[in-house]
This record gives C-alpha cells, structure tokens and sequence, in this order.
C-alpha cells in the first residue's frame, strides 16, 4: 500500500475514527484504526465493537485531489500513537507506505516514522445491515434530541437498559426518551419516511454511544439517513458511517407514569428558576442528597429552600403565575437542574399532582419534549 | 457587623484570598475566610500556614462607592462554600450581616442565605514582618520569571529544598534558579532597591506557593515591593498582600554546575526544534524513559531520533549552524520541550561540552536565563 493524501483532512478523518477506539478493549487488533486503499480513495475503520466507525475520503472532491493511491492495500496502526502523531506532523501532505511484515512508514516534511502495523485480515468486518427500516432527521435536530435526553439515562449498571435512550414511533413521531427511574426526559420529532407504515419500539441505543455520535454530528440542517435493525442502528452522514449496538431487554413503558392531570400548575421563567437552584444546590449538595424544597406562597409566588445542618440554610422567592392548589413538595435539585439547562425555551411550565407524585416540566412555547420527575420523602 | 459592597469587586476578591486556601489543612479554622469591618473598609484573609493572602477592600476608589459599612466587626465563614455562594448571587450589591453565635445573613437581589460563621478570634494572625531587605520590580517581570523556572523545581520530597525556586542577589542583580538536579533553569533580572547595598541568598520560595502568587499578579509593568525575611517573603500588590513560608535548608550552589566552555555549538529556529522534540516524545514518552537521541551530521544539520521498541520508531533532520565538534547524545525529552516552551526567542543555542556533561540552551536575543539538562545514559 502507498498512498499521499491532504494533511488536514487526513488528521480530521482520523480523530473522528478515533472516538470509536476504546483503550481498554480486550480485542488487541480493536485498538488500532484499519486503512484500506483502493481506486476510490481511503477508508479508516475504529471500533470498540459497541460503536463502530467507518469514514471514506474520496480521492477528489469538489475537484481538489485529496487523496492520490499509488498501490492499493490495507494496514492497522495503533490508534493512539496514529491519531497523535498525525495530527502533529510538520507537512501539508501526508505519505504513508507499507511494506513487508506490515512495515509501515509515514513520511510529512522532515519527518519519517516507522511504525509497526498490525495484520488487516485480523480486524473484524462491520456488520452488513438490510435497510428496511430506514428513516431521515436533520443533522441538528438529532444533536438536540440527544442533548436533551441522554442526560437522563441511567448511569448505574442494575438495569442496563435504562443505560440508554429508548428510540419509538407513534402516530408518525419519533419519541426519544431517557429515565433513570427517578427522572425521565421525553422527546418527541417529525421524521422524514420512504415507507409511510415506518413503525418500531424498542430501540435502546447506548448513551455512551449517543454521546460520541453527538460529538460528531454538525450543526447543519443536513438531512441524514439512519437504519434500524434488530441488534444495530447506523447513521449515514457524508462519508461517515457511525454504527452502534442497540441494548438488549425490554424499556418500561414510560406514557402511562406521565400525569395527564394537574392539581397546581406554575408559570415561572427558566433561567431565574434555574439559578435559584443552583444556589439552593450549593447547600444541599453538601447533604449529599441534593433535596430543594418547593412551597407555594399566598401571594402566588413560590418560595425555595435548602438546608445543610452544617453550612446554614438558603430562602429564596420567586414570581410565578399559579393555578390550582397549594402545594408543598421536595425535589432532588440537580435533576431539575440537568433538565432545565436543556429547555430551550424562556418560560416554563411545572404540573404538580401532589405531594407524593410525579411533576412535570414543560417549555412553554411548545410540546416537543417533557420532562418528569419523582419528588423526594424528606419525613 | 453590617456591610453592603458591591457584588463584582467582593467576588473578585474573595475568589483571590480563597486561593490560599486549602480544603485539606488541618487547622479547623483554616478552612474559612476571615472578614474585617472597620471604617476605612473591609480586609479579607484567607490561608493555608504556608500561604496567606490579605486583600483591602476601601470604601471608595476613584470616586465610587464599594463599601458601605453600618457596624464594625469580624467574622470567619467557610471559604468553599462563601466564595461559590457570593459568585452566585443575584444582586448587584451584596449585604452581610452577622447577629449572635456569628450567625450571619447573606442577602443580594431575591436571595437570603443564613451561614453558621467562626469564632474570629481563633483566626491567627500575620506575620508582621520587618521590612529592612525590600526590593521592588515590575509585575509582568516577575511573571516571566516564575514561568521560566518554576517548572523545573522538584516534585519529590527527599530533599524538600530543591521544591522551591532560589532567589539571591549577585553584583545587583536578582537571579532565581530552578533545579530537580536532572535539569536547571536559571534566570536573572534588573530590580530597583531602596538600600544599594541590599543582597541576600538562599531565599527558597516554594513552587506551590509561587504558582499561586503567579495567578494573582497582572500583566501589566507596575512595580510591587518584596519584601523579605528569615522565614517569610511578602509579595505587596495593590491592596493585596502574599505572603509566603520560605523552605529551610541549605540550596545547593548551582552557579559552578554551568559549563564555561563548549566543544559544539548549535543554533536552531525554537519552534521547529520544539515541535520535532514533541514529535519524537510521541515514541519515547511509550518507553516511560523521554529519551530523545540527537546527533550532528556532516552537512552540519543535526538528526533526532527516538524510538519504542512495541510502537516504531521516528528521524527527523533539522537545519543548524553547527561549530566545533561532531556529538551524540541523549537527554530527557521532555525536560528540554520544558525549557523550550518558555524561552522567549525565536533562535537558540545549544552548547554540549561532551556525551556525558551537561549542555546548555540559552536564548539567542539576550541572556537573561539559561537551561542546563543532564544528558541520559543510553548503554
């Protein structure tokens, strides 16, 4: 193999591959990126063989030559010293040469490394998926829905599926939703469909796999592809393949815990709301339990307390429009917190159905996502 | 006591004196700010018994009003939790009132926090300090200088001297040296004296200390005073007041170690060097040894090469003006990337006085430091 290709592309693509490839696998060849030379230019494969990426450089594009093959071929390097010393390499080109024993030189201006590769045929194939299930979403709209969901998911292994956001359609929506049992965040998207009977349910993609797909999805309204199989969910950006396992086991069903009615409903701005929790958190951080209290005043106004013995105590009030009920009601402040630097919106709702049930938080100016939360016993 | 003082000003300095101050003290009382109320304004001081910081706060300052002071008084409260409190609070002003049993009340805009504050008597109190050797430079200078030496002290304790930067006097100048006896950083300035006979050495300021003192002064030339004693150094900025323990024991002369003569003399671009040295640590750091191999060809260049038996290897040739003799040799990598990184000139020069002697980097615009390394044995 023999190839020159684009410094800055070439160190672009590479990171991106890079994100899939775990240190800690116990899969030797896993922890090197695969190249693979041919006519059409380059592909580098990472792997951690929970998410997989595979990334194509074309030899041209926009009529710039990017890539330029002198012999075909493939090659594995060790991810972490490649994408390193790619990236701080002198040159604006890049020449890499294998050779006998999977010898392998890169050369960049006064540079010359000689590394020693690993044998190609050892790396797994990626997994060849039937594209029945196929929807499309723009590239944004998919990075909000996971900026505002995986938060949630859970972070503790006695129930794996609740490690991931669970993937659903109904009436023609896509819901995501995230929970950890103590708080769920729930969000709802149009998708574009080539078959209009376009119809799963439980799809429970890693939030570890979310949160590297996150990191290289754009900012763009570009639409992208993405297919659902039984085990598998791939995305297709532009010269980008991103792969994850799903998780196996059943995700609760989540509409039913949500509260169609409400005995007290709060109109309150976010931001003021979110600050006044966070500085309610830097005192019942210290108990370690994170309890808020939430009281509603004669004035219509809420009050917000914390308390740690140690430190002292903080009272703060805030405006809100109420309806309903009084309601006195305690909270663990960090999930409140988490979710309400998602909310995209400047005014809120909160719905409280008692004392001792589930509350929800929902942005004012529209209904794509909600978010529920289990109050705290503090008696 | 019963003050109100503007928010802005009272968190920027309650953020610098809590920097003194270390959660791991074993000093209860430590753990906390003290804050004095008098009329000329409030005085701040936070400490760790190695550091401590007092910061002025006056009433007015260019005609504006920061500090309105009601009642006189003391109080000590806990500095992790009052310096992110103040940082959070609403307000523009912020008021502090402390009543019986030092219960004190924060108030600023909608928020009121009741703090369980310290008994300030137990507070202990600042050295006083004779201010008899005292010297004066510009802040920005003494930036420099703890750039350019303080990552070459010590990190080990066995010989507890070397964890601090020398300073001492030599035919009127200061010079401040850094050494963990593989490497030595050296550095020299102009300071301004009141007594022209002042000279003093062995004056061992700890690297801890002078990496926070180093986050507290400005950019700017403004001359501050230093004043220094047996066991004491104080650094006085403008309303604020570092004092810092010295280290005992005797600092090895390092002034001998400097070769005087070169048998081969190098001049290299910095950055370039720089950035080849980074390259080749790619490989080298894997080995766990930073060993960095460099020797001259007859083109007069030099080539560098290191190399991880499991990974590769990497050669890179540089262009030098080379003089005197042909060299091999090899040397910490990481060490020199040190040094490099905080020598100001866009040239160097390296002198080597053999395979196994200390060589030298000095810059090539001026002579205000030099950086000695030991070479490393590699058979």
């Amino acid at each position: 193999m023999r190839f020159s290709v684009n410094r800055d592309r070439f160190v672009h693509d590479v990171q991106n591959v890079a994100k899939a490839v775990s240190s800690r696998t116990t899969i030797p060849i896993l922890t090197g990126i695969k190249i693979v030379a041919n006519h059409e230019g380059l592909t580098l494969t990472g792997s951690d063989s929970d998410v997989s990426i595979e990334v194509f450089i074309p030899k041209e594009e926009d009529d710039k030559e990017i890539v330029e093959i002198q012999e075909k071929g493939s090659i594995v390097l060790q991810a972490r010293f490649f994408a390193e010393i790619v990236k701080k390499l002198p040159g604006d080109e890049i020449e890499l040469i294998v050779q006998d024993q999977f010898a392998t030189t890169i050369r960049s201006g006064s540079s010359v490394f000689n590394l020693n590769g690993l044998d190609p045929e050892e790396y797994p194939r990626l997994p060849q998926l039937e594209e029945d299930l196929l929807f499309r979403l723009p590239q944004d709209m998919l990075k909000n829905m996971i900026r505002q969901t995986v938060f949630a998911v859970s972070t503790q292994e006695t129930r794996p599926v609740l490690t991931g956001v669970n993937l659903e359609t109904e009436e023609g929506e896509l819901i995501c939703t995230a929970t950890d049992s103590h708080r769920l965040a729930m969000r709802k998207a149009t998708i574009e469909k080539n078959d209009e009977a376009l119809s799963f349910s439980n799809v429970v993609i890693p939030g570890k796999s979310l949160n590297e797909l996150s990191k290289i999805v754009d900012d763009s309204n570009e639409l992208m592809d993405v297919v659902v199989t039984e085990n598998q969910i791939l995305f297709k950006l532009k010269n980008l393949l991103f792969f994850s396992r799903l998780l196996e086991g059943k995700y609760p069903v989540t509409k039913s815990m949500i509260p169609t009615q409400s005995k007290t409903s709060l109109k309150l701005k976010t931001k003021p709301f979110l600050q006044t929790l966070e500085r309610a958190l830097l005192l019942s951080r210290e108990g370690k339990n994170n309890v808020i209290n939430l009281k509603t005043l004669d004035s219509g106004n809420i009050e917000i307390t914390s308390v740690s013995p140690e430190v002292g105590k903080v009272t703060e009030n805030i405006e809100t429009t109420m309806q309903g009920e009084e309601m006195r009601i305690s909270f663990n402040g960090k999930n409140v917190i988490d979710a309400l630097k998602v909310i995209d919106s400047d005014e809120v709702n909160i719905s409280f159905t008692g004392a001792m049930s589930p509350f929800v938080i929902r942005p004012i100016e529209h209904d794509h996502y909600l978010h529920l939360f289990s109050p705290v016993r503090t008696y």
